[in-house]
Formats: structure tokens, sequence, C-alpha cells
């Protein structure tokens, strides 16, 4: 937690108050009543600055804190990425690192190679997801919270929701026997499309094709997910 | 498993005796006794191709293979990790990210916010090490096994052991505070260091400086270890 993130209904008359996970890291770890008596902190949406400890309750399960803002968070990252569902796990990991790299935008979609099941793991709930995102704005010292859409269904997916979200925007479909080798520092906005483990089916090809896509390769080697995820974010942008 | 990686010890007069995690996998995630008889294979710092299945014994315990060569693996990055000691469980990850995107050389060291007691933990064995090494290989396809040196004191490292290897290279540390932009596209060998969850001290940036290093930014964001090396990996070379 290199940012304590508040929300507002953290807030009483102005005070944040905080209990839970954010008190014991902030008296565990970063011991903040033996040391400073103060951390960073950032309100979600809003600006970053400091919290500065008033009181610790006698039963040592919640802190007041006042939060003095200094500044905004980082820019957000000008990508969006249209993600086939993952193994709950990889969900996961694909969040976190899109979401500490400035990712505002993820949209997880079926495909034919995208098992069934996972659809309806509780990691894959958009609680968990909106819990983890929260990690990450916190690993990443970042206020601004990410959106998630999911839809299971590909066709009313590629069809209906997919031009409106591609419209203005390069679009990348990363693909092992892509024809191009994927660009490395965009100055537009883009969005990039990820496979399912087993990669897209010719279909599925064709209709990013229509869609507009450009295919883009990294190259030979075969990444996973959470790997190609920060990999390919790198180099569309590593001026951010 | 992308690519079953044979070893030496494997085979006997010329056919590739294959059990455990291997054999399971091809016979129940490739299924390659009931579909095309053969899987995508590669000799251990040989050349890739295929694996024919010859036989599965009557107990259901192993196969045999003939192995036949097709090419060679791809190119190794020309980049070196100097990898700050991490948690166990982020040692395993920047293993699999590093290997899976080529990296062939890693150097774990010691360094003042680096828990004592990770260099003790048994994944970090070398034995540990070289058996995610080898999952990575079969993920990305590749053939050529990594080395992994170890450090457990920082200064005889630093002075006896890195100047030998960043020798002619582009040096580069990752620090958050770092002057310039990390560069993007290099055309030439480098050593990148990576610092420990809390970062590297004063004196160890200056040890860095001295040894003719590059102190460079990702911007902002504070990634996990896990995740900053495949972006960096992926800005500093993108075209591998």
């Amino acid at each position: 937690m290199n940012l304590m993130l508040l929300e507002k209904e953290d807030f009483q008359d102005g005070v944040a108050v905080i209990r839970g996970r954010r008190f014991t890291h902030a008296m565990e770890v970063l011991k903040i009543a033996q040391r400073s008596g103060e951390c960073k902190a950032g309100v979600v949406n809003g600006p970053v600055g400091k919290a500065v400890l008033l009181a610790v309750d006698e039963a040592g399960q919640e802190m007041r804190l006042c939060f003095e803002p200094a500044g905004m968070p980082p820019p957000p990252l000008p990508l969006e990425l249209v993600c086939a569902m993952q193994r709950p796990l990889t969900f996961r990991k694909i969040i976190h690192a899109a979401v500490t790299m400035g990712v505002k935008k993820i949209y997880f979609f079926h495909c034919r190679k995208v098992e069934k099941s996972y659809w309806s793991s509780p990691q894959v709930s958009e609680e968990a997801a909106m819990a983890d995102a929260m990690l990450a704005l916190e690993q990443t010292v970042d206020t601004v919270l990410p959106e998630f859409h999911y839809y299971d269904k590909f066709k009313p997916f590629a069809e209906d929701i997919l031009p409106g979200i591609v419209a203005g925007k390069r679009f990348l479909a990363a693909h092992p026997a892509g024809a191009a080798p994927c660009p490395v520092d965009l100055q537009e906005p883009a969005v990039l499309t990820i496979g399912p483990e087993g990669g897209f089916t010719d279909y599925e090809t064709e209709v990013w094709k229509n869609a507009g896509a450009e295919l883009v390769t990294m190259g030979p080697r075969i990444l996973r997910s959470e790997v190609a995820v920060p990999a390919l974010i790198g180099r569309l942008y590593p001026g951010r």
C-alpha cells in the first residue's frame, strides 16, 4: 500500500475513520503511530496528498485521519483493454497489471476458447474485481477507479458494443500469427484486444479485422496473458 | 506446455522415454494419443521440432517418443537482469516473466531492503529456480536454459562481480527517482538492475552510478517487480 485510498463513505464530518485492512496496514506495516504520524493518501476519483493521524481508538480498532490534498493522480493511460475472459487467477493478475499501469477501461468478453465456467467464479464478480482494482490503485499511487465491463456472449459484443469502443481509436489485436510487429511508442489512443489461453479462432480474427483491427505480434515467443499485458503496455506507451 | 522440453537423460538409444508431468500433460491436455500422435518438442539447449509418439506402455505410465528437429529456438534477448532477491513468490514470477521473454542470465543479489529470510526459502534454491525455468521455456517455445547466479552479500557482488557483468554493455538501474525516462527500443546489449520492494538505498544507488549505471524511471507509478520486469523488457526490446 503505497497510498491509502479513502472512500467517500470513510468520511464523517470531514475526518476519515479507517478500520480493517487499511487500519492494520497503516499501524503494522507503515507504523504510522510510531513514525511520522502521516502517510500518503488519496481520495477515490480525487486528489492525492497525505493523511495525518488524529487519533487511534482505545480498542485499537480504528483511526481518525485528516486528509490534506496536494495534487492530482498520474494521468490515465490512453489504452482500453478488450480482454477475453480468463481463468480466475489470470483475470486477477491482468486486472492488477493493467490497473497499476494506468488502464481505466477493461472489457471482458466471451469467445470460443474461453471455458464457460470462468464466468461463474466468485473471483470474477464485479465486487471482487473492484476490490482488486482498489489494491492496484494503492500500489500504483492512483485514485481513479477503472471501469470493468462484461460480455458473456461474443456475437452481440462484437456486433453491438465493439464498434463504439474502437471508434476513433487505433485498434490492435494481439495474435501470434499477426502479420505486423506490435507498434512501439504510440502517440494516439488505442484499444488492444487479448485472446484466451488457446488464442482466437479464425472466425474471431476475421471479426476483429472487419472491425478495423491490425493483427499484431510480439514475436515467436508465447507469453502468458499476465506477462503479455504489461509487456505490450510497456512497448505501446513507454512514455507514460 | 507449448513445447515438450526433452533432456539428454530422457533419451535411450535415440528414443525419448517420458514419464511424470510431461507424460500426463501430453496424454491428458494435448491428448497426443487420440489426436495427431505428435507434439511440438525441443531438446534442452538444442533444436526445436516435433516429438512423434511411438508407444505408450501398458501401465499408462510412460511414453516413447521420436524427436524430429526442425529448426532453432528463438534468439535470446540481449538483456541481463541484475535483480535484488525478492520474496519467494515474486522471485518465481520474475523468473517466469524474464525467461519467457528470453532473458538468459539473471543475477540475484542481496541488499539493504532484502529480508534475509528470503535466501533460505526452498523456493529460491537453484533446483526450484531451474524447474521453474524449464516450465517457462516450455511456455515460450524455447530450449536454451538460462543461468542464475546468487550473491548473498552486496559489497563483494558490487565490487568484484558487477564490473564484469556490465563491461561493454549499457547499464540501466530502474529507480523511481531516476532522472531520465527509461529508454525505448535499444539496439545494443544491456544490463538492467531491479531493486527490492522498498527500493535501493542512497548508498546502493551511488554504487550503481559509480559502476556506470543510468538511473531510469518508468514514470510516477509504482509497479510490483513482477509487473515492472515485463513492462521494462517490453519497452527496452520491443523488436524481439
